[in-house]
């Protein structure tokens, strides 16, 4: 119905619509040449604002750091860590819906050394105290600016669904888009990706796509979303 | 002396000799989607593999994770954590020289879980037990098939003569190519590299050179080395 569904619709059905898409990992201090990290490639995040653009939307993509090239169209704002993350994402609102992709670090190291911590013979490898980082998906879907539709990604492993179900409901996003990242899968700097969609009415399961063809698929879902909205608005 | 040394020299000066090379950054898993990593782009490194076969030699470029391509004529060998990067390392034995560019984590999580580590409104974060990883520079320096010669890089901060000088003669490795990478010097990632050359009769201040420039007169210097031995190898 979704893939129908674009067929009738104009060129660029997000036009005047503002876009706000994180993208890539976040990657938190342990010393000048440490850091813990995430997976992630940064290739799903990109493929959404790529096709979001082509859709007519005006894109803001806050990255992590990656390889990638600034898809055509986006405005790309770079950031390291998750606090660095958040300040861009807010300051980009208002945005009519924000798609949190990146991998963010839920936790960074509670003191990060200014000088490169040393690997001494005669002492025991430090241990690393970490605190929580700001949960951008959560503050994003709770902010008085709140964008009217805000997704959120999952990389789960274990029972993908229900983690991503009670996900959605913590985070108070209106839809949670769900993979497996289970060791075995590929997900991670794969080319391809097989995720389920959760919202109010429940789970889509999609088949096993490209990370571009997941882009088009969500980006036609959302076309669809504010289209059954119209009028509906503030 | 050793810009003008070369013009001298036969086209492939390292033909018949075989150089293993490490490059990138090793990633040490904290759960399927965390892991603790260093800042490395793999660009010194590869510049230097691929010196090395325009040189003639056989170079076995041993890399962990990076968003670069295999320089042409080297056989590459990737590889994820510290332990794996040694045996690949170990493997690739015997080798004539090794030049140990990558930036191997020091340390890695005692226990890493094979599933995601949830974050927990109601539970403090994590702390992570480190254990010291194999020193994979001082293993190959005191190999029973020990290149000849042994080629280390040190990333430093603070006094970087003083401590390279120091890590040279603890991981009995003949030279050590020191740079700074303090904060606000652009080494990771960036196109140019400052460094200093210390072998057993001190200190070598390079300019700084872009890391292409850096590998040519490395592997210049490594030339003549080779060239001043003849005759003596065993």
């Amino acid at each position: 119905a979704i893939l129908e569904a674009i067929v009738g619709l104009p060129k660029q059905p997000l036009k005047g619509r503002h876009v706000l898409v994180t993208a890539g990992p976040t990657r938190e201090p342990i010393d000048p040449v440490r850091a813990i990290t995430n997976h992630s490639s940064g290739r799903q995040g990109y493929a959404i604002a790529e096709v979001l653009a082509e859709a007519g939307a005006r894109v803001t993509l806050v990255s992590g750091p990656t390889a990638l090239p600034a898809p055509p169209g986006c405005t790309r704002i770079d950031v390291e860590t998750a606090r660095e993350m958040l300040a861009a994402c807010e300051s980009a609102l208002p945005a009519d819906a924000a798609i949190c992709v990146a991998a963010v670090a839920d936790w960074r190291v509670r003191e990060a050394s200014a000088t490169k911590l040393k690997k001494r013979p005669d002492a025991s490898p430090p241990t690393l105290t970490l605190e929580a980082n700001p949960d951008i998906l959560a503050t994003l879907a709770a902010h008085i600016e709140r964008p009217s539709l805000v997704i959120g990604f999952a990389a789960e492993t274990g029972d993908v669904v229900r983690e991503a179900t009670a996900k959605r409901a913590r985070k108070g996003c209106d839809w949670i888009v769900a993979n497996d990242v289970s060791p075995g899968t590929t997900t991670f700097g794969g080319a391809r990706n097989q995720v389920d969609v959760i919202d109010e009415n429940g789970c889509e399961v999609w088949p096993e796509l490209d990370k571009h063809a997941v882009a088009r698929r969500l980006v036609a879902r959302m076309v669809e979303w504010f289209a059954s909205r119209k009028g509906q608005r503030i």
